[in-house]
């Protein structure tokens, strides 16, 4: 039997019964951990589900009870924003995989005698897929039988992508952005140098990390400063901080340095976003997270036309790109648009002119707030949704 | 006084008095191993040098004594070639800071009384315009007053900048290939990303590695897997390696692989190209020339106004970019063209297509080898060249 217990409004699903992976595996017991916004609707027809990118979580709208710092997506989510908690009913869930709550690497492994130890990199491995069942079956728990929207930009537009290919019939309106419908080879091959990263670091203990009390910090550091770089735009790093270096004007005009010396302000920067990073995720779920997106393909999953994933999808498709974004170019958008296309789905497609590069989803860009805010209108009007407002409890 | 040992024509010239630095040091003595091809003219005005790139060395066109591979320009260097042997005396020397012969932090460290230890992290801050200034010390010791042409890629176009603006009156033309006149705040990252990587090994004790037998192989491996993502573009990675897997089916088939095992071809590629790299290069070498590269910007040193830098040059350049290439993109080449006919100087500008990325100027592109052709020859007529022709000894 299903448990559930609320705090505030972040909370954790228990289901006993788990689910089977797409590795075949059974994973039981699955907690699911999500935060909710706004109220559900009597019909329950007005739900849109937020799905979180690599390093994401559930805190979207609200402070991170971590690092203490704002939703990542407040700007966005929230009432009278775009997504509209005052009208609809807002659900984030930390993904499968993830380790802030929902089951992953660091959770429990069960039937083994020390109850204490964790599945480490035991944890089977997990597709985009299989996150997404995990999601459905909270959907479900909240008596929810279709959402009104999924929306989700990065590894959360892979989600999007599943939901609509898995359960086209419980999705309404889809929102993918700045995303694709496989992984790259370059994405790859940055996701492997992140990999090795850490499981180069000597604190890895080939996973069994929590045994020493210590993580590896500088591994997954240096994976965490790399996939940063990728996150911004060459345009976005030279406005920010350009050739810049660190007020030290005597060490700076002689050149002579230690050789390990900070020089530069980007190199702070990095810095600093790599040893923030490490205090707040766990390195085994950033392993298990990055080879599910690489595993994301949905043209190998039908026959190598993925327009087939899409025949007769009854959902509203709006796929969103930055112009800047070399992570996630508009390219492989478009590749997704035509799809789209062949399978007759109601998609509209809206490059978004930015030079912040992939991370542009996460930030204040009133091109795509309008956007955002357009599609979910003109679709909410289609639904005809139950309620047409009400305020938050 | 100089000294000179010979053997084949890889050979190493020791410079006791040294040179003093851009950080004010002087280092003494100093050694420069280089390669040389062809026969110097009686005139002595047939030399052509070529610098080489971050890990490239002084066996640009004869196999590599540590890897047993053939030398990193073999197709654009020999006879009959675009940079003809028969005809030209070419020089090829290992940089300052590096580890293939030349004085770098794995050359003995002067003063200790432990006349073994190496310079390690003590080896002073070098510029690009330092290492061209060992290769001009070089040049002098080989009796040559003017070089006909200087010629790198990457790195390499540094050096040949460089050349151009510190020693304007020994350069009769330049070609600086895919390069830029200033390292980017995304090439800067790129390379701290690296140097974390290596630092963060354990293996690497501050630099005092060679104490211990061992090397930091996991990090300098890291950090050569990332910089070879940035050699390639995406179309070469997708065309190269695309989505393909190793050959495991049964494996693949269930998804049921270990978290850490090799999936994608590409990440095989990529741990060879880390593992196979870590037996040739050092790694505070990579620490220094990586800085070397970082402080590269001929406008800070000409007061923001880098045209000053070629103010009344009387060099014929010819500068050369690659379209796929995204890690020192043709936008950079446009500035330093731009510069230069603001200093009215006589250059050519010449984008090549190409998918290949940044390592095109290293692989078979026949309309880049057309192009180094036609600038040689033409600026070999305009030189009057006392010998036009001479077969190599």
């Amino acid at each position: 039997m299903d448990t559930f217990s609320t705090s505030h409004n972040h909370t954790t699903a228990l289901f006993h019964d788990g689910l089977t992976l797409d590795c075949g595996r059974h994973l039981a017991p699955v907690e699911i951990a999500y935060c909710t916004y706004g109220v559900l609707s009597p019909a329950r027809d007005n739900a849109i589900l937020i799905c979180h990118a690599l390093t994401g979580d559930q805190y979207v709208a609200q402070t991170h009870p971590l690092t203490g710092r704002a939703g990542w997506w407040e700007g966005m989510v929230g009432p009278g924003r775009a997504i509209d908690t005052n009208r609809f009913f807002v659900i984030c869930s930390n993904v499968l995989g993830g380790c802030m709550g929902s089951t992953g690497p660091r959770s429990p492994k069960p039937s083994t005698e020390n109850v204490a130890e964790p599945w480490g990199t035991d944890f089977p491995p997990l597709t985009i897929r299989d996150m997404v069942r995990g999601q459905e079956m909270l959907i479900r728990h909240l008596g929810i039988t279709r959402l009104f929207a999924v929306i989700g930009g990065s590894m959360g537009g892979m989600q999007v992508l599943e939901w609509t290919t898995t359960f086209p019939e419980k999705v309404f309106a889809a929102m993918p952005i700045a995303t694709a419908p496989f992984h790259s080879a370059q994405n790859i091959a940055f996701n492997e140098v992140s990999r090795q990263a850490i499981t180069a670091d000597p604190e890895f203990h080939n996973g069994r990390y929590w045994e020493t009390g210590a993580i590896p910090a500088r591994g997954l550091g240096v994976a965490r400063m790399m996939a940063h770089i990728t996150y911004l735009s060459e345009e976005a790093l030279t406005r920010k901080f350009g050739r810049r270096t660190r007020p030290d004007p005597q060490r700076l005009a002689s050149k002579d340095t230690s050789l390990l010396g900070e020089i530069f302000e980007v190199e702070s920067y990095l810095r600093h976003q790599g040893s923030s990073f490490v205090r707040r995720f766990d390195a085994n779920s950033y392993l298990t997270i990055t080879r599910a997106m690489d595993w994301m393909d949905l043209a190998a999953d039908h026959d190598g036309d993925f327009s087939a994933a899409f025949a007769g999808t009854p959902i509203r498709f709006c796929v969103v790109s930055f112009s800047s974004d070399w992570l996630f170019p508009t390219s492989q958008s478009r590749l997704l648009v035509r799809a789209l296309n062949r399978a007759a789905a109601n998609v509209s497609f809206v490059e978004i002119e930015s030079d912040k590069g992939h991370d542009a989803f996460l930030l204040d860009e009133p091109d795509f707030e309008r956007t955002v805010r357009g599609f979910i209108t003109g679709a909410a009007e289609h639904a005809q949704l139950s309620v047409a407002s009400h305020t938050e409890g």
